[in-house]
């Protein structure tokens, strides 16, 4: 064990950008603060490396607090090459897409009042049932235009959705022709409104269709990285890719606010992952534990700064 | 506010059963040791309810830590009429049920060295590579049984399993016909084998065909309960099923490692899901926060005293 | 890298007792359900060790919680040597020892309604204020018996605290002659009702008094032994205790909530420990993450059972 | 319950300065982001609000970390009236005073060769054993400087290490007359340095003898605030103060790990400190979750910028 690299105290200056702040962060070095300062090297390498698809697992409930704008920059500027997330992200990218809006909340508050009042809650975001209201009449619309008796992939029907739509995360993957796997589609108000439809359509989503092109991918990129916003299924959608091919992620980076102990996925290390073959071996990768809402924005903007500076 | 119910400090006895020492806990009755009995009382109160439908989420790397057993017992007894669980968990009951083990390791290790001794970490289970041999081998069998050219609910797909399994949760569940819900099965072990079967075979499996089913059940019971082990699209899926319907779950229970403050539905209060009328406003519900191969073993337990001593 | 002991699938009987189930735990093996059989081994062993000195830390606000019934029980029969605890604690345990009570409640509540009704919240217990109003009553009429001019010990304090009470933690330890340490005693209600008795009373506390005798029985002991509920000043103090020797704990069991990646000393693993000498390099040593609501009960019930059962 | 404020997505522009990325967390608004700009602004208006005595609550192993250059920092610019901290953050910011340095390590090491290459490990930074010969050295000096026979407060031991420093917190302080109270001063190196000290010499070190000064301040002060890094006898110590006055923190901001179900007070929100009366009933008070190597940095950072703007 050796002791080369030591600790420096970290001092603020009056106007620090945020790479400056991450850098100082960096030679502090320990924790989670360290942490990130090494997923900004990661992520910065992953994204200037040509030779690697670049996965985004995009789990949480993000959309509500923010975060999708992030999403769908990166997305536009090129960044994200295939997108794994859950239909609670991409129902809230919708209902933001066709004009409604999440609120700033509190979480101590009745929850029976808020169910009288009509207010659906998320943590310490407020969202109008009005907005579902708009959303089943948009979905309802949008899923009316599919061709009957048809079977659709889940990334097929996502890049359906976003392409009757004018903004968000769900429309630029479609404009810029990146899919979008959403697994659990079922298990959202996608898929309640799916439901719907279906008593009186009949359009096959077949679970399995996104498959081969996935496999296809991983089988013949050079390299593999991923930034896992969150865990559950998009972490191991993610992940377990790769597990049929020889190769495994070469980049890995995850923000989490879970921890390993209980043995769950999404707050298991990434280190775990070098066991199964998921990640390789030599791979670079880092975890920082930690709300998203914190870490993501500034991760992406170290970053940033960090590649317009070139 | 009123203070009526003194917490009286807790004695331990030199032999107790597991519901005396939840009895003394929840006189005791503050923390999440007091959210244990209450959750006892519930899920008592739950299970003895004729007119309840039954839910059971198990979310979580529960099976390869033996709480599989809990699980299938609950669905011989006649305790659990829907399951809701990961694609992984049914991954490991297969395992179990076709004769591989699991064993007991250390997180505290080389991964590296686990990757060349063909070993795969959770947490602190190994297994090894080999009972993915099987596995294969296995499901490629079973699948192989499959008409050709005929479309498949995912719950189809697991009973199909179910009934070519003699143990476990998937054997158990088909054999009492409980269907078994896993709206990722991509997202697992099971669904990539799918994914080679079906390079060179046409099954459909429909993302959305036990949907109608589901939702008939939720329209037509007359009360509805859930036991929630761990969060993810288990806790989601269950709590999202009763939304289309006027009513709403009357019981609920989780049992839980995360935090509620990171926003995610995992970690998310029950008292949460009021406010979108997933629970009812009268519901009875607790979560408890601590690892569930804790406090699922302890609940189980002292309700099972509970009900056996009738 | 070996795989040898399997996970056994948990099955619940229908009445079990504590020590029954832990042992099926311990089976399953996983996660922090098979910690918390090792601890149970461990303590189980440094219990019957005759030649080890039994540190117990009681950090958390744990007497609130009816915790304190297990420890003044442990010490009457004789298996704690040294406890180490913090002020709060022995402020509640002080407030149950002359009659006031604490009360369940909840934490979804209004706190500043709460303030108006003149109840104090400790998360979802209730104490009302009346309570610190016989507390400071006891508490001036016991400090002013003691001597004009003297200089104490904090242990020495605690003692007479003791002395004068009929039950509880002080109570028990002052009778059975077990010293207990409070490091930062100025830091509780103890302590502000001792900052009033000081400002018309000279009674010196002597903050480094105890360290003589604590040095002696670290010095002297054969072995030693630490079973730590929380973190905190608790375990820092019995950990560093044994660093002055030439040896270091040779058992320690810790159930903490906290987690060790933020670098707090209260979440830290007790590998860690062994770095710094602390523990011994051949210690038997676990931690148990969770709420100890839970698992100091179970560990207790677990090991009083097997003991008993000799 | 009222939807007025939108939550507005989040957008990463190339260059950001620390503020301009917090002001955007703000406006996103959801879970810790938003709580830390909350933070922010109460944090700022504390600063400038000149009729307020500033606590600071210092936990958790922060100077080994690199966070004590930012304290140090504060109190040189007049932002801390009050430091309270652990003995352990003393140990350390000694321990960079005099020249010795912590260490770059990892946390998935091996602590028995850890131990035998005399380095000791805080989570992911290293310590060499050595620093604690020159520390040794250097405590013996300078507490062999103190007047024998006289009795002394710990935050008179504190100033008198700082007056024998050049450089760190307890330099910076003694500079400046700020207090550092460092209630369980015993539980720490500091602490363990002095017991071998007074084996040969005799300074009595007065328990108590720091709350005479605190309570004039208390009960003097128009308002007062606390920044709370970390939880422990810090927040306790602060809270407490002024508990025995009229009044009540009028600002308080906590940054902390741990969560509030436990039942322990460094997971505590500050709502259940209005109960209690430590914060007034209209305190603007903010907890955010996280590792305060990340969120430590960002906050002083933001609101420097905003005051220098002025």
């Amino acid at each position: 064990m050796k002791c080369d690299e030591p600790v420096t105290q970290l001092h603020i200056k009056p106007t620090m950008t945020v790479n400056e702040l991450v850098s100082a962060m960096g030679k502090a070095g320990a924790y989670n603060g360290g942490a990130l300062y090494r997923a900004v090297n990661i992520y910065e390498q992953m994204l200037r490396d040509k030779q690697t698809t670049k996965f985004f697992g995009f789990a949480g409930a993000m959309v509500p607090a923010g975060m999708g704008g992030i999403v769908s920059d990166l997305i536009k500027d090129g960044y994200i090459d295939i997108l794994v997330s859950t239909g609670a992200n991409l129902t809230h990218d919708i209902i933001e897409a066709i004009g409604c809006r999440h609120f700033h909340g509190t979480a101590f508050c009745n929850d029976v009042e808020l169910r009288h009042d009509e207010i659906n809650r998320i943590y310490d975001v407020y969202l109008p049932n009005e907005a579902f209201e708009h959303f089943e009449e948009f979905m309802q619309t949008v899923f009316g235009k599919l061709e009957p008796g048809s079977t659709l992939s889940i990334s097929g029907l996502m890049a359906h959705l976003g392409k009757n739509l004018k903004s968000g995360i769900l429309h630029t993957a479609a404009k810029k022709g990146i899919p979008i796997y959403c697994p659990a589609v079922q298990d959202s108000m996608v898929g309640l409104q799916y439901w719907l439809f279906s008593q009186t359509n009949r359009v096959i989503i077949d679970a399995f269709a996104d498959m081969p092109a996935l496999m296809d991918t991983c089988f013949t990129t050079k390299k593999a990285g991923a930034l896992l916003v969150g865990g559950g299924v998009p972490k191991n959608f993610i992940l377990q890719s790769m597990l049929m091919t020889p190769n495994g992620f070469d980049y890995a980076i995850q923000l989490t606010g879970d921890r390993p102990d209980l043995g769950g996925l999404s707050g298991a290390t990434l280190d775990e992952a070098r066991s199964w073959g998921k990640i390789t071996e030599a791979a670079q990768a880092v975890t920082v534990y930690g709300d998203a809402t914190i870490t993501l924005p500034i991760l992406i903007a170290a970053v940033m700064e960090r590649i317009y500076h070139d």
